[in-house]
């Protein structure tokens, strides 16, 4: 029996060249840290798994340094202050930020994202619909693909964190939907719990068939999350004037070298459309803007809740990898306890 | 002696795969076309040699359908109407247009791009600066790349018909300018007449490390005329927020099946960058304002005129080749007698 808490966590143990799968990380018990004067201690309730961690754990030139060897793992996670010796920050508040994957937080509020005031819904939208994959694919969408009534707006990766909210939004603007996903399964869920026009399944249907007939008009608008041969197969069918957000590149696993496939620039041309990369954190500034409008969607029953929670802390390790796989059916999160 | 003037005319003869040669043409004379009521004919005095006659030659999708087999070669001509039944056009007044790589035009104003009523400057230049290369560069830069004083703008095909103009606009703007060209000569010709800061020869230089050189703090701009090796380069060392004009693929020349090369998409994402496709006939509307500002920047001495002029009919069949082998220094231009 063990009467004192410990601080659970997963560590990055040997350095990934690509995915990181569950034998790079080792989930270690360390003491419960102590705050200081400014601190406070954060319980983490949930974890995020994100794509952005396969570039976090490898040591390639990234927006952020790599992770070291040795370290927490880097991760956004939800958790509740339960002591504080920080002046704006009091015991019981609901905080989620980029604390790890550990139990135990110690924060000065440098990485905290933001205070969750929803306390009418759960905390784990704060990692999800109300948190970064949200607002990525509020700001995505709507900077970077500039929507309007009528278009076509295809998704990649249309059952996921951010696809899923994407499609909703679009929907929401008077778009015909159409989401490319990996299963049946999300398939159905694409069509019947997050309101697609169409759902097409990359894996079993000829992707550029099921396109032409789902979008007779050219697609408008893309969503781009996963680069390589989806997004090939979307490239052909643009229509004029096309938008494109290139927000993710989950379908390929490895930059080192830069892979090859078919060049874009003549399809671009032709129907002078428009590819954005798009990074979240350039619109910090712009969160709660994004999160009240999410969370009055939620609330009105426009944005469905969509998340795949997995037990555990020693689940972590294997968890990216499976995003990377598409094993997982909305955001997935680790519930930590 | 053939006192009765004919209307010499460059037939395409067959089908191209690629880029057109010589072979694919037929010099051929005609008589001299009658105009009825609505018509008027053109004597036209300089045929343009453009990178779209690759595409309208070959037979395959394309923004205008392809020139058919027996057909005049389409292309953009100056010339001055000699004998008119139309109520706009006036015997004596230039005009430029589509008008075909033949002598004798008869038009009925459809195919006039405008009236040329810079009288105090050379009708060429209604083809070159002054025309449709003038206000692609115009507008591909001004709107696809945005650029601001201080910004590091990279051109390529420098030399060229509308890389020379963007080149000049970059620096009348304020801008840093670095061309990559494809001979000593041209270097010369960008340095010494074009006013480039930088002129890097890809045939002869490491482009990457000539371009890491040239631009310390990353391209902010880049205006592409070329796709392929020289565009890869760029990519690597693109600047936070750069803006990318896909305005021509001359480096490339076929497009069935689709090349492939390095995918932009990480590069687009973590620069947060845009590709912008253009095509210069969406600005049709806008054509006045900006032929009005070249034509002040030229008459300033702001933007020197660059040109390269074949002298007769015969040598327009392998013009095409030789624009996609880069032998032009300049505007390549066909005069006709």
């Amino acid at each position: 029996m063990n009467a004192q808490p410990t601080n659970r966590r997963v560590i990055l143990s040997s350095r990934p060249k690509g995915v990181p799968e569950a034998d790079h990380f080792t989930v270690e018990d360390a003491d419960v840290p102590e705050i200081g004067d400014g601190e406070f201690l954060i319980k983490t309730e949930y974890w995020s798994v994100d794509p952005a961690m396969r570039g976090w754990a490898n040591d390639a030139p990234n927006y952020l340094p790599p992770v070291e060897i040795g370290a927490v793992m880097r991760s956004f996670a939800v958790g509740t202050v339960v002591a504080s010796r920080h002046p704006d920050y009091a015991e019981g508040e609901v905080v989620s930020g980029m604390f790890g994957w550990q139990r135990y937080a110690v924060s000065d509020g440098g990485n905290v994202d933001r205070k969750v005031a929803e306390d009418d819904l759960p905390s784990s939208l704060a990692l999800g619909v109300l948190g970064l994959n949200g607002v990525t694919a509020y700001f995505g969408l709507i900077d970077g693909c500039a929507p309007v009534a009528g278009d076509t707006v295809v998704v990649s990766t249309a059952a996921g964190a951010v696809g899923s909210a994407v499609g909703q939004i679009a929907r929401i603007m008077g778009c015909r939907t159409v989401g490319i996903t990996g299963s049946a399964e999300k398939v159905s869920l694409c069509t019947e719990k997050l309101g697609y026009d169409v759902a097409i399944n990359y894996r079993e249907e000829d992707v550029n068939a099921a396109l032409k007939a789902a979008c007779p008009d050219g697609i408008n608008c893309y969503f781009d999350n996963t680069c390589g041969p989806i997004s090939d197969a979307v490239m052909t069918q643009l229509a004029i004037g096309a938008r494109i957000t290139v927000c993710g590149t989950v379908a390929l696993t490895d930059w080192d070298p830069i892979p090859v496939g078919p060049r874009v620039h003549r399809q671009l041309m032709v129907a002078r459309a428009r590819m954005q990369g798009f990074l979240i954190l350039d619109y910090k500034a712009r969160f709660p803007e994004a999160i009240e409008q999410l969370a009055a969607w939620v609330r009105e029953g426009k944005l469905a809740r969509n998340e795949h929670i997995l037990e555990g802390a020693e689940t972590a390790p294997g968890a990216i990898k499976m995003l990377y796989e598409g094993k997982n059916t909305g955001k997935l999160l680790v519930r930590v306890d």
